[in-house]
């Protein structure tokens, strides 16, 4: 099916068979979900040996009482584990927070804006109007928070090997008040590219041409979730801000969300000593300390990166059959015509599909009315917007493999039915 | 010793034999410390059953897998603790938080200020400048919110049933930018004093003669932790504020904190459901949702009321001996003498002693040369200014009660030796 070759007759022909078919799967009442990128029971219980672990030694190895107030930076086994986490040398330069890195991401951005993590004299709010670069498509709750805090969101493209660096140069030298990037530079959410050693680079010297202050957000989030033994290595963005002499405009976070236990994990932001110190003053003044036991819980479970890594192998077997029913089903629909695009991730949670522009929005519409549920399009651009009405993120990780298949089986029908009828009526 | 009756040669002499008791003191070169308001080890363990006590069975009662994302307000069960906490009938008015009801506080109050709880437009900052009223002495941590959040602090003085209500009703008639206040109304920190019926009704009312959008922040941190068993009934407020039609008017705050395990404890608010609503709304931009798995660890642990209040009487048998020994100290130097003040808590984690004006700085001076270390003077006050320089908050709760014994040796000749010099001086 190349619908930029086919003939009018053709095309009603395809319309025909594809409504047809697509009735017939409305028939089926089904129901199924691929919105939700969260591990499945299955990985759930991969840690369930979490409670119990203690077995009554609430003593972290410095001595410190794990069950008390205190210790607003985490312990320092807890610092270790978030720099396994993370493929940091140096667990000094980690902070543990509670159980969500999309709270420090939050809390970092919130003190960044408004309260300032070098001094009060930096936050951005007083250089009047602040933009961040988004690119796109992203991650949905990175743009929430820049809509929450008011500042606003420039998007920018994903390529094969992150954003578009020319373009992110070039905007941060035009334009002051750009004070920030989100980035998720493994296995992107949600095209699940992972950027190459030059975009590394490139972002570590962006502190050296930004205006003051300026802050990559580097949401590592899925840093150990590969699906593949020879998984592609990210270059240490902090390693090359050294080379740079950029070290304070990167601040890391990642969490064992999608390791552990998804909402009682614990999360990790990596930093300077100026951008530790600024956030610890924020935190200082809106907590008495994180979650200590259940830091000591991780450490326990997961004593050393090679521990850590003997799990996420786990995880990748519970993945890798439904990536491959995601994967294999648009290779067979869309290998051969121009109905769709998409990256093959071989990690993280999340296949990213474009139809043809101004497909998507009918697409997730078809399927939603056949019984399977699709992220909204639209939700993976700032304000859910996507100009070109293109962009599906596709997750496969909770339902049962059969139930990928029967999902996909639909979507396919969904994407062919919405391009035939878009290109007969344009 | 009565100094305001003393001769100068009466104050010699006692300001010899003190000064010599004084040095005698110092040269045992102690290390003790009463500024920690937190469980001691001893306490800590009534809960240690926490890790291991699910056994596998993480499901909450209404199915949710408590493991994975999601459910920004908490579970149901948990709710019904935080109700059993607060001593409420409504479960569905609470919110169940991370580990700290300070955070709770602070996201409420930030909300309230710059997002607005009800809507954009009930932002506080929209109405340019700021105040909240804060009962002195009080609890440092909800000055620094304020501080952080650069709202104004006006003090009213508390009393013996809760703060000066003809005040707190004045300031809020003549000034429409005092837009909320700080409550700890029971066992209150430091002084002890529980709101009386009368105090929690006119607090019920304020909705009536406030600004728009005024909050009380209700911080109910001791609300079952007494030391004795016919203690005194605090009134509920939300009942009051619904024979007022002022439910909007109050956010309750309460957690685990100082019933389980300090730091991994398990926070709640309690709101109507405008509050509750707005609140969430803040919360769904910075975060996924709270830790559920230590949530349904708590309710296990603590199923019902009756089992809290067991519990607590656990807790009250470690904490009554430490009080004991400090009020015992109190009554045997200063019971019948004009150099200091102070209530009889019957809960929660503190004893509040006022010096004569002028001595509380010297004393805590004096002391820690002595090896005792006191709480700061001037941190129960807004920006740590005490604008008389005398109270002083004691926590008893962590050291063994023969080094509450000796810490308050000390303690006592430090306030006498301070106030006779300072007589001596005047």
């Amino acid at each position: 099916m190349q619908l930029d070759k086919a003939t009018p007759e053709q095309l009603r022909q395809w319309e025909s068979q594809l409504a047809a078919d697509y009735q017939a799967i409305v028939d089926k009442k089904l129901s199924l979900d691929l919105t939700r990128g969260k591990p499945s029971a299955e990985q759930l219980s991969l840690s369930d040996a979490l409670d119990g672990i203690l077995k009554g030694d609430y003593k972290a190895a410095d001595g410190t009482d794990s069950r008390n107030y205190g210790g607003l930076d985490g312990l320092p086994e807890a610092k270790q584990l978030g720099a396994d986490v993370m493929g940091l040398d140096d667990a000094s330069q980690i902070l543990v927070g509670g159980n969500s890195s999309l709270t420090l991401m939050f809390q970092a951005m919130l003190t960044a804006h408004q309260f300032g993590l070098k001094d009060a004299a930096s936050a951005w709010k007083n250089d009047g109007d602040v933009k961040v670069l988004c690119p796109v498509p992203g991650y949905d709750r990175h743009f929430t928070v820049c809509e929450q805090l008011g500042i606003e969101m420039v998007t920018v493209p994903m390529g094969a090997s992150g954003p578009d660096m020319d373009a992110v140069e070039a905007m941060i030298k035009a334009d002051d008040s750009i004070k920030g990037i989100w980035c998720v530079p493994k296995y992107s959410n949600p095209t699940g590219v992972v950027y190459s050693d030059e975009t590394v680079e490139r972002m570590a010297k962006l502190g050296k041409i930004a205006s003051a202050n300026f802050r990559i957000f580097w949401d590592n989030a899925y840093s150990v979730h590969d699906l593949v033994d020879d998984a592609p290595q990210l270059a240490c963005i902090m390693a090359a801000c050294k080379r740079n002499g950029t070290e304070d405009s990167v601040l890391q976070f990642a969490s064992t969300s999608k390791i552990t236990h998804a909402g009682a994990g614990v999360a990790f932001m990596a930093a300077s000593a100026t951008n530790l110190a600024g956030l610890k003053r924020f935190l200082s003044t809106c907590t008495i300390g994180p979650d200590k036991v259940n830091q000591i819980r991780h450490t326990r479970l997961l004593p050393n990166r090679d521990a850590l890594l003997a799990h996420m192998k786990k995880h990748a077997e519970l993945l890798n059959p439904r990536f491959e029913a995601v994967l294999s089903a648009l290779d067979a629909a869309f290998g051969d015509n121009d109905l769709g695009a998409w990256e093959k991730p071989v990690g993280g949670y999340f296949v990213s599909f474009d139809t043809r522009p101004g497909c998507a929005g009918e697409t997730v519409r078809l399927a939603a009315e056949a019984g399977v549920k699709l992220t909204p399009a639209g939700a993976t651009f700032p304000y859910g917007k996507d100009p070109e009405n293109r962009n599906i993120r596709i997750a496969p990780s909770v339902p049962a493999v059969k139930e990928v298949v029967a999902a996909m089986d639909v979507f396919v029908i969904c994407v062919k039915l919405a391009s035939v009828r878009q290109k007969l009526a344009s």
